[in-house]
């Protein structure tokens, strides 16, 4: 065996009891939400076939997917191909004769198989929800990592707007349920962009359109009138997309002015058609939302060429954080396998970003509850025959306890309780055998009291 | 887009939502009994560095393990070193030069390394449990993946045998949780197979003896004997062996037969003095358990070489299948990190098998609470208008709740229903509009009745 000094796979991150108890409170929480919204949990494997996944992400996104190095003898299959393994830059075209395998880069498109794979014995809608890791050849920065864990709830097979105003309904309960305050849930469609594109006569150049007011937020007008003539519009141009940008109001009169902006675009009024019946579903779902935490964001885009009607985004306004959420309504999800003709729209929460959140506002509720909750202590052969019927009786009543496992001294059995945050220690020393009543210890406060074997069980219950 | 029929990269598994429904009811009971005994979880990372891995699972072991390709021009390090790629049989000379990384092949060796690299944070002892899938390169067949979840307690750093009590304990309470009722704990300890090959006076013989005797369930006495002078056991070595490995009684019994075998083996008379502690341990915390479900098995061994203390395997008696179960003492597991001394006791639950005996037996409870409760159907605006408030109040009130999401007829609406085994469905009609009562269906018994909204969520309740 080696003996060399242990490190992580960069990029990659343990997670320790604490840190678990935290990142499961945020996805037991989400997924509760998720299933009271009809949701089911599936699982797809970690790896699948490089076939399904290459030519899903753009060449940017191939590169960052891992390859699994096929097992045995892989370089057979090149020998027998008489591949030139020295020729320069050759490493993309090897990678599919010694690997067929690779991990997961999303959740979406391994559902989309899913979807395919199973279209016989799943009921459409089928509404799905999957929390797994996935990885990324990414280069590991703050707060980028690759491995993450994503947490999306998509339907496909229906088209209804219901489904995008439950989702908004979703995001503001699971982030309300986590203790969030303040925060928004921006809402967009892309045929509106689309009908942005056509008003000023370019509609082949949505894409850049987008990209460029999708930064309003970071270098504010000016940069984005900027990079809009860079991107090949005009000043006139300009003079029609800037009142569009900066439509002011509220959701009613922000659609209200887009529909004489857009009154001769049938792309960029069914958007917006499309926007008010989501609101409207949700002002009767959960009234008073709409004015307050959902708001239309015309410069909103998320990855536009995948989507084709709404867009969300959400925001905390508590912390300075990236989105913590997204997604949207995308045509032909399983088209690449194909299976046409089925629409979708899902939604992803950002697990990690919350954690940071939650963090840093201090909003994980105590944890103490979540470990184990009394330590019983160990001096000799006695007090351990006295404590474990007593561990016993404490479990069959449901409280998690533990025996020290060997006898030692009071102060290292406290540090013990203390490391682990186990709020309460039962004393048995030799005053307690002879009473048989131990001393029940509340680490936070100090305070201790002896109590008979009931009522101790009752004040740990 | 490539427009493929896709498919699952070998050995690998979709989980459906009443899969994951069963899954995570196994998984659930498990971690609780494991969190009432003090386990704390954590997680470590699916990629490990290769050389993390590689040399702890024997040369057959480090063929299964699934080797990531480096990224980007991953042929470069090769090429520098002047790799020969046509020289025959050279791919596991290649492997390390363009792979750094591999996947977990147990949870093991992760813990191992996780324990030495937060020695300064953890309190010893260290009680955690870690349920993460882990991937081998095998041949796929019946019962065998290549992606497999393991669910795995260990403490470290005691060496208290009421650890290995817990453990009896903690086998027998998470199994009789999920419904199992005839099932057996086997016990034995690697010290009393080493005194009994320092009886026949063939120490270094210790691995073929044991993994000879350990066959005795499956080809009888004849085969273990027949297998024994093949190992190079002599007839004289046999008749020491036989009345050893035919041990009966009960646990008393054959530790007081056992006693008077190994009378002049030190290293026997500790395993055996240990073997009695845990039972002491298991009689005080658990009456009756040692009389009933766990038994001494003196040819059981498990992975001998890792073992070097007591030896844990469950098996069910309900159903044909092999152990769902297993573990023991380990000396040194952080050793092979430079960590000495530790030493550390484990379990592990079969998941995959004892969800198929729970199968078998129809021990699943009851699935449809887990799923969506009610669906309300949707005929028209009006119907919809009345259900989006009504779909509010059920969810408010904890009931997991979907309004179909578009106008459809009655027989698809319950369809669905019947797919997703949805067990009410409220059905709102012209007629329910205008008594304001919906009517509530029964789908098991087609009951149905006309409630006021009050009742009709109390009952769903």
């Amino acid at each position: 065996m080696s003996n060399i000094k242990p490190s992580l796979a960069k990029g990659t991150r343990d997670f320790s009891p604490l840190e678990m108890i935290r990142r499961n409170y945020i996805f037991d929480t989400i997924k509760s939400v998720f299933k009271k919204y009809g949701y089911a949990e599936i699982q797809t494997p970690a790896m699948e076939n490089l076939q399904t996944l290459t030519g899903k992400y753009g060449d940017e996104g191939d590169k960052l997917i891992f390859k699994i190095l096929n097992s045995g003898d892989f370089l057979k299959e090149p020998k027998k191909k008489e591949f030139d393994f020295n020729a320069p830059e050759n490493s993309n075209q090897l990678t599919p004769l010694i690997s067929e395998k690779a991990l997961r880069y999303d959740l979406t498109v391994p559902f989309a198989r899913y979807v395919v794979m199973h279209q016989n014995e799943i009921a459409l809608p089928f509404k799905r929800f999957q929390v797994q890791p996935v990885w990324r050849a990414d280069r590991p920065q703050r707060g980028r990592y690759r491995e993450f864990y994503q947490c999306d709830a998509d339907v496909v097979g229906s088209d209804s707007l219901l489904n995008e105003a439950e989702f908004a309904c979703i995001y503001h309960e699971a982030l309300q349920k986590l203790g969030l305050r303040d925060f928004t849930i921006k809402l967009n469609n892309r045929k509106i962009l689309s009908g942005i594109a056509e008003l000023i006569g370019k509609p082949e150049l949505i894409v850049d359109m987008t990209v460029a007011i999708d930064k309003l937020d970071k270098i504010g007008l000016d940069g984005v009138s900027k990079e809009l003539v860079e991107r090949g519009f005009t000043s006139a141009d300009l003079e029609i997309l800037k009142p569009v940008i900066l439509l002011e109001g509220n959701n009613a009169e922000k659609l209200n002015s887009l529909s004489q902006v857009l009154a001769h675009s049938e792309t960029g009024l069914k958007g917006i058609d499309e926007l008010k019946r989501v609101l409207d579903y949700v002002e009767a779902l959960n009234p008073g939302l709409t004015a307050t935490m959902l708001q239309l964001d015309i410069t909103l885009a998320r990855g536009l060429n995948y989507y084709t009607g709404c867009i969300f985004e959400v925001k905390t306004n508590e912390v300075a954080m990236g989105s913590i959420g997204g997604g949207g309504r995308y045509d032909d999800l399983t088209g690449m396998f194909g299976l046409k003709g089925l629409t979708g729209v899902g939604i992803s929460f950002g697990a990690d970003r919350i954690y940071d959140v939650l963090e840093e506002l201090g909003l994980f509720p105590e944890t103490a509850m979540a470990g184990t909750r009394v330590l019983l202590t160990n001096f000799d052969a006695a007090a351990e025959a006295f404590a474990l019927p007593l561990l016993s009786r404490l479990r069959d009543a449901g409280i998690a306890a533990e025996l020290y496992p060997a006898a030692a001294k009071l102060k290292k059995q406290f540090s013990y309780a203390d490391a682990k945050g186990i709020p309460y220690v039962v004393i048995v020393g030799g005053e307690e055998l002879e009473s048989g009543k131990p001393a029940l210890k509340n680490m936070a406060t100090g305070e201790q009291e002896s109590l008979t074997i009931d009522l101790l069980i009752e004040r740990l219950q």
